[in-house]
């Protein structure tokens, strides 16, 4: 991998870049988990406390097209922040919204955006308290940040996955290709649900295809996996390679221990009837024991 | 005004759309002032501080050219953000960074703008804890998210000055004809010590230039304003006109009981022996008394 004077943004993953970018950050002795993983952790004033930081983005013609009814990229741009509380088991409060716009678009187009956002933010109870707008001369960008909490003791991250655990999917995997994408809810409260009720070793959520993210959650936990192919949870019209690659499913991955595995889903399928849950491989101890086409990585 | 079906963005000023955007947002009761005002402010679990939360942006061929120094980009993405944390006499602590780029543009590229941003944070001692980042096929543009606290004695917002006070600004107006646009450090340190020993009724950071912020201000206020033209501490170079309505000075705008403005002055020139303070004008009760050329705003 170059990374010379010349290197292009295309040469290189988004992984990778990030990794470069904020090897070097300012943190503070408050920060405890920065860029890099799923959300940033810092240290509440509350002992028992942690608070959470996430900031993602949709970009027209990248994320969008302009025939994407507004709302729905409002609601997209907002759940694709949310999507990482679930990861982390973090409860969001607190958004902040950067428009991007074009002078010549229309108002109720802003206007529709922002009910999705709004309509997105009302479902887990987020309060948007701030907005910045700029104009621009290319493709319109809305960044949503939002800042919530979670308790010590329920934080969960990629890594602390260990060898001979279980690994889980919850929903159906491929569902992008339908353009649920768009319409697509956090697996939040499942996410809380799991945290109050067992231990989560190590969790993700499925933003990039589940052949960019197991990597990512088995590297982080330096440990190796074993994928059951023909296990995977399908939506309907998709096929196997649609669930390790698409991506944006926003569906949760996440190691527990096997002696933990039959109580939770016994327990799942009474709280969550409707949505499925499946056991898809387990962690082992050969690290890159299998390799996976790659989800969908930005600037590639 | 219009504001039906086909009206663009480019009719309407960036005050008015914000303000139609945001009247209803979905807000919890932790919530104490939401956008609209410089910064978002929400209750914290420590009774005696609030949170303060901002965010805001830069896009190129707007603030920025393909001839500017990424260095300096990256510097004035993050201190815009951080601006108006000396605007409310707030401690900026987390910074999120959202980084929108092209493809072919060079990896150096992104990492000088990087430094900016590192080195502007580090002059405040905030911690960068989250970057993401996405491509685009447009211009880029760079989003700041900052969340702080102020403690609730000396938050101080545009609201509350009070007819009779004395309207102080900081430093020099109408730099940014000459660049410093893109190298300022913002009033934070001033501000702190503004609010640690005097009663401020009501502050703003200059970013769309006096001409736009002092009516801000005064509005917020319920108040009306008299501005002393003649004594506009102006920079080498500019014109009384620069200084009005140029913007991008980010110089601090406050108003305090002419009672404290002789022991502030006092105190101010042993405190900051090499910025000047000066008496602009006054408050006073009728509203919209005097009319001034607008500022920069967005979208016109």
């Amino acid at each position: 991998m170059k990374s010379g004077r010349r290197t292009r943004l295309s040469e290189i993953g988004e992984d990778l870049l990030l990794d470069q970018l904020l090897r070097s950050l300012p943190t503070g002795r408050r920060v405890i988990r920065s860029a890099g993983d799923d959300v940033a952790i810092v240290a509440a004033p509350d002992r028992g406390e942690l608070i959470v930081l996430k900031t993602d983005c949709v970009v027209e013609r990248v994320h969008f097209t302009t025939n994407t009814a507004p709302e729905a990229i409002g609601w997209k741009a907002m759940m694709r922040t949310l999507s990482d509380y679930a990861a982390v088991s973090g409860v969001p409060e607190f958004g902040l919204i950067t428009l991007i716009v074009r002078r010549n678009m229309e108002v109720s187009w802003v206007k529709r955006v922002y009910r999705g956002l709004t309509r997105a933010a009302r479902r887990f109870q987020v309060s948007i308290v701030g907005g910045e707008t700029s104009s621009t001369p290319g493709p319109a960008a809305i960044s949503v940040s939002v800042v919530g909490r979670v308790e010590k003791k329920r934080w969960v991250s990629r890594k602390g996955g260990k060898s001979g655990d279980d690994l889980f999917v919850t929903g159906r995997l491929g569902r992008s290709i339908r353009g649920s994408h768009l319409c697509f809810v956090p697996r939040i409260e499942e996410s809380r649900w799991l945290t109050a009720n067992f231990r989560i070793h190590a969790m993700i959520d499925l933003s990039d295809g589940l052949g960019a993210d197991l990597p990512r959650l088995a590297r982080a936990s330096r440990v190796g996996f074993e994928l059951d192919r023909a296990a995977l949870p399908l939506a309907a019209g998709a096929t196997t390679e649609n669930a390790i690659s698409d991506g944006e499913d926003y569906e949760l991955l996440f190691a527990i221990s096997p002696r933990q595995s039959e109580r939770l889903q016994t327990s799942w399928r009474k709280k969550f009837p409707r949505l499925s849950l499946t056991r898809i491989g387990r962690l082992n101890p050969r690290r890159n024991s299998q390799s996976l086409k790659r989800g969908y990585v930005h600037f590639r």
